[in-house]
């Protein structure tokens, strides 16, 4: 749900993510080459659309001889905007909020959950491994005050709009959503929706269609 | 990341989730039509893609009358397989586990956990609002004996495959798969990859690109 600049599709940036962990893990076992067949085995899909999804970016690799794959990885997070420190608020210290928190991959990744903010008084004052919950009303001092560039949304669908409404005039630029509402938001304005139950559907729609087919 | 029959794209089938979402709440509303045009501004997309969306399942809607909102929302839920209940198993009963189980979203859809599973044996013997938590090594026994047919994985990365492999000879036929890897799956089974750090990425490249072009 991600526009991108470039004509850049939503599902070329998710292989590019996946291809930089294929390559992460390559660097952790010390290779230095892999090829796009590799590449494409890992990620089902094929070689040519490795390829492909590789060359919008401009020229990697040599014919015959793969991809580096300290460089490639390099400029995969450069690609990616993984080579600097997103600041990140978190909106919701709830079950998902909590989960969310701990994920360990935002932290490797340079996203730093540097602010969480709740509404139930009992949450506030209280904090998560060093990091105060903060009331919501302070929602526009925090991003102003710790640089939040970024949001995730971890609320109910009410009210969400409105905290996306301050948040984005007091400067953050890209949201992820849990919520299940479709923001809106103005243009220039990174959104990206994520609703488990969606992912469910879409596993549900094949299972049955299958089923039909069979 | 889902592979459809019919040739239907990802996306087609996420945005029919989204279009149902909202005919659901004309529902709640009591309106009985709507048109292309109202779906495709609620989804952020043009009424020529939901026209041409709906028509791959057949012809919905009359010209100049729109769509009837019952008839097509009950043809929605039809086609994502939402009018019957899937019996769905819980593999992880920590954080992300927890937010999942406690996800209302499921249990409206028809997406009904019957059963959690952890290796803590700390956790194992403790309910979950009825539901027991078992042990792993009884996944096998589970999934025939509570007729498991989509298996959510809510684990670390490691052993994940072994879950997967033993879950789909016992009949597991869909897996939604929340640990940081690729799995293989054998034809005929629906994997559906959720990666929150790949979602954060997606943002972290808009905004990234987006700074460079202006």
């Amino acid at each position: 749900m991600v526009s991108f600049p470039r004509k850049i599709s939503e599902s070329t940036v998710r292989r590019l993510s996946l291809y930089l962990r294929f390559l992460e893990e390559f660097e952790g076992k010390g290779r230095l080459t892999t090829s796009s067949e590799e590449l494409a085995r890992r990620g089902g899909t094929t070689a040519a659309q490795v390829r492909k999804d590789l060359s919008v970016f401009g020229s990697f690799g040599k014919r015959g001889l793969g991809y580096a794959v300290p460089e490639l990885a390099a400029e995969l997070r450069d690609i990616l905007g993984l080579s600097r420190t997103w600041r990140v608020a978190l909106v919701g210290a709830g079950r998902i909020g909590s989960a969310l928190f701990e994920y360990e991959d935002f932290r490797r990744r340079g996203f730093r959950i540097v602010s969480v903010l709740d509404a139930d008084p009992v949450k506030v004052g209280t904090e998560w491994r060093g990091v105060a919950i903060r009331h919501e009303s302070e929602l526009e001092r925090t991003v102003r005050e710790e640089g939040v560039e970024i949001l995730i949304l971890a609320v109910p669908a009410d009210a969400v709009q409105k905290i996306v409404d301050r948040a984005v005039d007091a400067g953050v630029r890209g949201i992820l959503n849990f919520a299940p509402t479709r923001l809106r938001v103005p243009e220039g304005i990174a959104l990206n929706d994520v609703n488990m139950a969606v992912e469910l559907e879409a596993l549900s729609f094949a299972l049955s269609n299958r089923t039909e087919d069979a």
